[in-house]
């Protein structure tokens, strides 16, 4: 059995090393992390040893590296594990650079280890089959791809300011969705919007928490997002296609299918509020993807080089936002 | 243009008058009622003339007799309208007797005139449109058809006494919708339950506010039929038929498409409280199918004989509520 | 009672003199068409008389005057109107030219006589209690709102080349919309993409048929708006508000309620394919709304003002596909 | 941490120690099916040892009897394990004699033993929610109870020859589930109706296919089920409750959120068509609740007097259909 180390005993380490022990098909051999309670209370939950980064990343019963730890420390970190020959299936993103993700690819391709980038939603049942059901033609092209996320709350200022700002931190789940969808094409004109409307400490971050990116590909296809960092209705993720022969969509998942109707109307169930809630399907079968990718050879569902071009969108759209003017993306 | 004498102003005159008037292919000479006041008020708003309803019955410039006066006049106004050559179009039901509406019907077939029976759910575009994709044989043959229907309020408690009961007065109209959707074959078993719910002054009219019915056909087609007099959220209103091949239902239509979504969850509009409201375009659609009844030869959705049939079910389940036990209809 | 003189017996003008004559609160006096037929076909269907456009709109027994006639008509016919006196009731646009717009307004200002644009979707029942919502604050203040508006299939490129271009002639009625929603704010930016997905003749024509346009105001509030004159699944037409406290949306109007289950999915019934048939409600409205304007004194739900402001948007639009960049809407 | 031994290693033993072993709070200690490969099979999956079933019913070292094996030895077994002092989780139904269930619950009622019957819907979470929410009052009192459950084909009819037929073996779960959502009243009444639709071999098997079921309880409330064996759609299930305040309903799960608009209509995703796949989340649980139960003295949401009552009501709608005649359940 496959075995993992685990760099990172945060939130999104936690879902990820158990999808791992669940899966049946692995198990994590280590954790690290630079708080060792974190380290100690996820290694007991999944059966691991507690040991330093540098510990796992050369480990000789270690597999495949899991990276998810703090952005600033993925790009070195990757390079380390590919020079350690392991597998790596990093946390979105490589790093906040364009350059910086540029070489720790190189370092990945002479290597010659298999990296997979953690864009979840890519995983998610409903988005995986919307982009299946458009790719086996049953709408016809993409004309006009329209992708909704809106978070329940932002994250604490302080997380905020090292983030690299919403189209880097949030929009980039969305960019690479776009590409997901778009297949061969490109995007090749951002123009980006944002403002500061739920909290105007955001906005003294640097940051906004409300936006809007428009793109279009070189034979006028056309991509629209929009943003915000508070939605009081819960995780709002949605994506719609329009092509040439029809309209495909995927809704949001309700926390049940109970409706409750009164004089006020007809009331749905609400949708969930946590990410990894909403995304838990999609975390398992990241992992199971991952899996599939080491054992079967099947091509990643999301490479270092998507990884890459989410990133360029992301600067494409930071620097739209400065400017005022659209961006040519190259 | 055709000409209508309209007998009886209350509201179900005044939606039948005014959809005349709109109809474009015919329109109203003549409004008789008990209340002068209300004749003369929709007199006036259809430009028509008012006049005692015998005077309306024999009116040489009248073609058709629409007759919306209370239910224990119906029979007698029918045979009054047919030994007159008038054609009728009469609120449901014939009487509240079955032999009353045999020997009526007779007096009508002799009269050799034509005769329509307001059941108004058999034009609900909605109701309509299933019953047409039935009939096309879309799902196969109709196996189980459930009917719901519930009213956000009872009547006055004066006019359930003189209802004959809720079988009679409400369900009869979800007993033609099962016959309507059976097509072909006639229900055969009826068992009938009914309680009261919602008023206990109902209880004391002698008359019940809840109520199911299951009936069955000869060759094992099932029919289920739940009514409340009181609905919080409105005039709820669906049909639903499991078949050999899938299913098709027609759901409730709401006073808008608008959606709210907060933490409470995603509520969407309400729907009609009114049955006029909810029924509008089933009523206009009557009046056209009643002039292509007249006009064109088309054979009426609902015949004297549709009237007979649902009254028989109505008795069924009556005697059933009263005994205990299924009742067979002959 | 009112009278109106129509200009104008094509398919718009067929929709409001119907409208006006089934209102109960006015009547038709007069049409003029170019084409003889037209005119008595619709003044026969309405209970009005032929005239030439001059005779109508000097007509002593003419109120108010209904414009319906081709785009490059409207300003002059509304100073004609003007002057005589009369109310005005006109589609949009009032022109295609901004500076056009402003010296007709100017002339309806010095005659002193009521005018409203036909912007039919403000009185659209599900986008007008939205709106009403919306200023009520169930969701806050609007954020973030999302316009989508496809057509079943594109008029002749003849009618396209004479249209001055999808923003001005189709995007104009969303630009309407975002203001409608928007309340006291004006977008300040506007950023355009568009391109030629369904028909090259469109391209050839100078033209595109597939866009969409993001939008700000000054505090940050975002529009975003997406076309296509191509759906292959009817006329789509739904808005999103996303605000601070929740989200309101108006969906689409099925043609019944009826939904199919099968192997297949879970099947509702289509959407209107024609915008006449999908708009009848608002058409409706809309003369009732003039009415009010007149009899009562209610400010238009669309003003002259608004029709200059949406004009000024898709001239911005119209510009920013030229440019490739963002415009800024003084 | 808790062993189960399992006995019965078919799909529903599969479902159950698969999720013992996954829950983190109990493991899986023996396996016995009279198909050596079959125990062998799942006791390599979830990490335990195959035996015989008395074997396991006696073994120290287990806490709780899991009884998946077929009908017609449950209730011995039940007893064994009762007499061994186990905790036992038994699937539906204890017996298809009421004589033999009340036997046998006197017999774990001696042994003092805790028992719970598998009425997996109980522990869907969408029905646990409704149920919630209707123990909360959010409408009131229930009033009409509408049950929906169509399974997409019938099992073979081998099995239906000794399943004890429609109502004891598919409808037992939705008396179970009226009672769950009844509350404190049972229903006093039962009239059925049944007939062979979809297979004329299940009518020459002494059984019915497609069935209805209407029963009321002393105070008036009424229960509507309908049943048939074959949905050409998937596996329908769905509960309604009608209440004084409003109305309360629990929809089919869709596989995935994602729909399709073309010229045909919107589909919505299919529905599950395997019960395992649909009630996935209810099996998990359920578990969870068998263990709340055993570890915090949380009553079972299912007890061995639910399961009695249940084959009550089966018997009585048995009998009803045999009789053609309304039944008291006493």
């Amino acid at each position: 059995m496959l075995r993992f180390g685990i760099l990172g005993a945060g939130r999104i380490g936690n879902v990820h090393a158990r999808a791992i022990a669940a899966s049946g098909r692995a198990n994590v051999g280590y954790i690290a992390d630079a708080m060792p309670e974190a380290a100690q209370g996820l290694a007991d939950a999944v059966g691991a040893k507690t040991a330093s980064v540098q510990e796992v990343v050369t480990a000789s019963d270690v597999d495949a590296i899991l990276i998810a730890t703090p952005t600033d420390t993925h790009a070195d970190l990757i390079e380390d594990a590919a020079k350690a020959g392991k597998a790596i299936l990093c946390e979105k993103p490589v790093s906040l650079s364009v350059e910086r993700i540029e070489q720790c690819l190189q370092v990945v391709e002479n290597a010659g280890v298999p990296l997979m980038i953690g864009f979840h939603r890519r995983y998610d049942p409903n988005f995986a089959f919307l982009e299946k059901r458009l790719r086996a033609g049953e709408i016809g092209d993409p004309e006009i791809i329209t992708i909704t996320c809106r978070d329940p709350s932002a994250p604490p200022v302080s997380y905020i300011e090292r983030s690299g700002g919403l189209y880097r931190d949030m929009m980039i789940h969305d960019f690479d969705m776009a590409r997901f969808l778009l297949g061969d094409e490109e995007p090749v004109i951002v123009h980006a919007l944002g403002g500061v409307m739920t909290d105007p400490e955001i906005g003294k971050a640097g940051d906004i928490d409300t936006a809007s990116v428009q793109m279009q590909t070189a034979s006028g296809k056309i991509v629209v997002i929009t943003n915000s960092r508070r939605a009081t209705y819960g995780h709002d993720q949605r994506i719609e296609v329009h092509g040439s022969k029809g309209l495909l969509r995927a809704a949001n998942i309700h926390n049940t299918t109970v409706e409750l109707a009164n004089q006020n109307g007809w009331t749905e169930d609400a949708i969930p509020f946590s990410f990894i809630e909403r995304y838990q399907a999609a975390y398992t079968a990241e992992i199971h993807k991952f899996l599939d990718f080491l054992d079967k050879g099947e091509a990643p569902r999301a490479s270092g080089y998507d990884g890459l071009m989410a990133q360029k969108l992301a600067e494409a759209a930071s620097e739209s936002l400065k400017t005022g003017q659209a961006v040519k993306v190259i």
